[in-house]
């Protein structure tokens, strides 16, 4: 009898987190369902036409809240601050004619969203046990429909203590510079932490989904980890390289003239293309707290040999994967670069302004 | 006498957003102070050190709580479930003879740092009041050092119910698909709000820190944000390019062969670097709930001339940028396009695994 010892191992956290990164179901947002509903002026409203401004959704049964005047007073008052960035609907099964005379009624300045059969409250509370029927939740929405934050709860003190707060907060988080864009720099130093074959592949997913030209998609990757095919590789780094010798994992790119839009002024996208998705796998990389280096300097006709990549076709830069590791490995030149201050031209020269 | 009626004027929410954006301070994770520490063994411990690895912090202003075995005990199981991805260390202000006496005697898995002027608790906290010396917060650190969460308080109930949970949906995060490129598309459907000026720079600001082969930042960016202008560009869209009409914002991006490397084997980076920073500006807008699409489109020659853009310059990308709008203002194809699903090749026709 054989016996499985390896599935009987009692799995780590890391473990789990590791597999992880293989499903696909694993998003970072969830986004609003497609639906059709109509507001109290009886207008389609569907996740389409909401995009483009944060919504503040406050959920209830019945529209009965609205009775209650300090809770309508101080959503009016939100709904004329939050103008333009942002929008507030209260959420009821209530037919869009009584939400109409509700809404003249009470001098509303926010909307009245009728969803008879509950579509949006379902799918934000797919993970609840089964409703009664009875939902009073809010929900923060960024302008691509995706949920960022749901309450359980609402009352008129919830509002003005945490519920727009939070909102101010996710706006500032979205309107600051990108996280992974202030992280990244272009460090050298690597430690000797394997990187899993899942974390490889979401990293040239993210590439992957890039924007391209009649969406050609014209970038092709190599992917080097073993530790045979490295040795092989690095034969072709050029000498100031050397750093890229530590890296667990070397990701080869390039592309073909022909596989992307040529247009009859020479203008052509293969390598515009490429560089866009290698950007979008640099991102992706530093969110998942690695280093992932693009460089020149190697013999592209060796490599291409070594490759097995097609004469016409442009080997145009090798990447360096790997976890950052201790900058006292680099030489004096590359350890003052590893932490000292990014080196860029003003914007002004490089941004101007036509009119 | 003149009345500044303006700056009397009450602001709206949606202003101080706008204006938030602005900052150059506002950043979405703070990032630890450069220090040096010594561990439980007297090595060296710098904020580069720890790169590579989360980080759980458990500050102590003692080591006392080290006397409480549950706690030791549990801090030893998790430090072990965490590895390789994360480690553990417990921060005091005891010196590292003492922390090295403590570490044998309790059979530590778990770091001990000796931190004696506090300084990573200084500036973990340096928006708290003054502190009395007492300090039993926990902090979460990504690969970065980047600082993702602060706890008040800590103690072996907290570390069950929530600390290392609180850990596991940060790392979840991380290796998920970035949000961002995860939710952009190449929409077409424009609203009629304005783009701040702020926010444009707040793209431009991101595009503009995109890596360049020997940092030659060859990317140049002309922006076109007044009706005049606009019209004027317009001229040189193409037929099918009709949507681009109803943007707020158009960016030209331009480059020059010689303003970046050029290889001896024909090898040449211009066209690839601006795609990697048109990368990063397109991460930027998503993130900013904005559309950024880039289009091919257009007559380079008309669009040069009008721009005063060089001859030898190649006009590689005229982007598109503004808030999503209503998909029912697109003609029939692009409507659903807007609406559909993303098309890909599959994976293994793009990448391949040389060993």
């Amino acid at each position: 009898m054989i016996s499985h010892k390896s599935s009987l191992k009692r799995r780590t956290i890391s473990e789990d987190w590791l597999e992880s990164t293989g499903r696909n179901d694993v998003v970072i947002y969830q986004t609003l369902p497609d639906f059709l509903i109509k507001n109290q002026d009886g207008v389609d409203i569907s996740r389409w036409s909401l995009r483009g401004k944060y919504w503040l959704f406050v959920f209830s049964s019945e529209a009965a809240e609205l009775e209650d005047p300090d809770f309508s007073k101080l959503l009016n008052k939100f709904a004329v601050q939050l103008r333009p960035s942002a929008g507030i609907a209260m959420i009821t099964s209530s037919s869009s004619g009584v939400l109409s005379r509700l809404h003249k009624e009470h001098n509303l300045t926010f909307d009245l969203f009728s969803d008879k059969e509950m579509v949006i409250w379902k799918s934000v509370n797919k993970d609840l046990p089964d409703s009664t029927g009875e939902c009073f939740c809010t929900v923060l929405l960024d302008p691509w429909g995706r949920i960022r934050k749901v309450f359980p709860d609402h009352s008129a003190e919830d509002f003005s203590r945490f519920i727009v707060q939070e909102m101010h907060e996710m706006v500032r988080h979205d309107l600051a510079l990108n996280a992974e864009i202030h992280t990244r720099r272009a460090f050298r130093a690597f430690s000797s932490r394997t990187v899993e074959r899942n974390s490889i592949l979401r990293i040239l997913e993210a590439g992957h989904l890039a924007p391209s030209c009649m969406n050609k998609q014209p970038w092709r990757f190599i992917v080097i980890d073993d530790s045979e095919g490295l040795k092989r590789v690095q034969e072709s780094l050029s000498e100031g390289n050397y750093w890229m010798k530590k890296a667990p994992v070397l990701i080869a790119a390039h592309a073909t003239k022909r596989d992307d839009c040529t247009l009859n002024d020479r203008r052509n996208y293969y390598l515009f293309g490429t560089g866009l998705a290698v950007g979008f796998m640099i991102i992706q990389a530093t969110q998942m707290g690695m280093v992932l280096h693009p460089v020149a300097g190697y013999n592209p006709i060796e490599l291409k040999k070594l490759l097995q990549v097609p004469e016409e076709a442009v080997m145009i830069t090798l990447m360096a994967l790997g976890y950052p590791g201790d900058p006292e490995t680099l030489g004096d030149k590359h350890r003052k670069i590893e932490t000292g201050d990014r080196i860029r031209k003003s914007l002004d020269q490089v941004v101007s302004w036509f009119s």
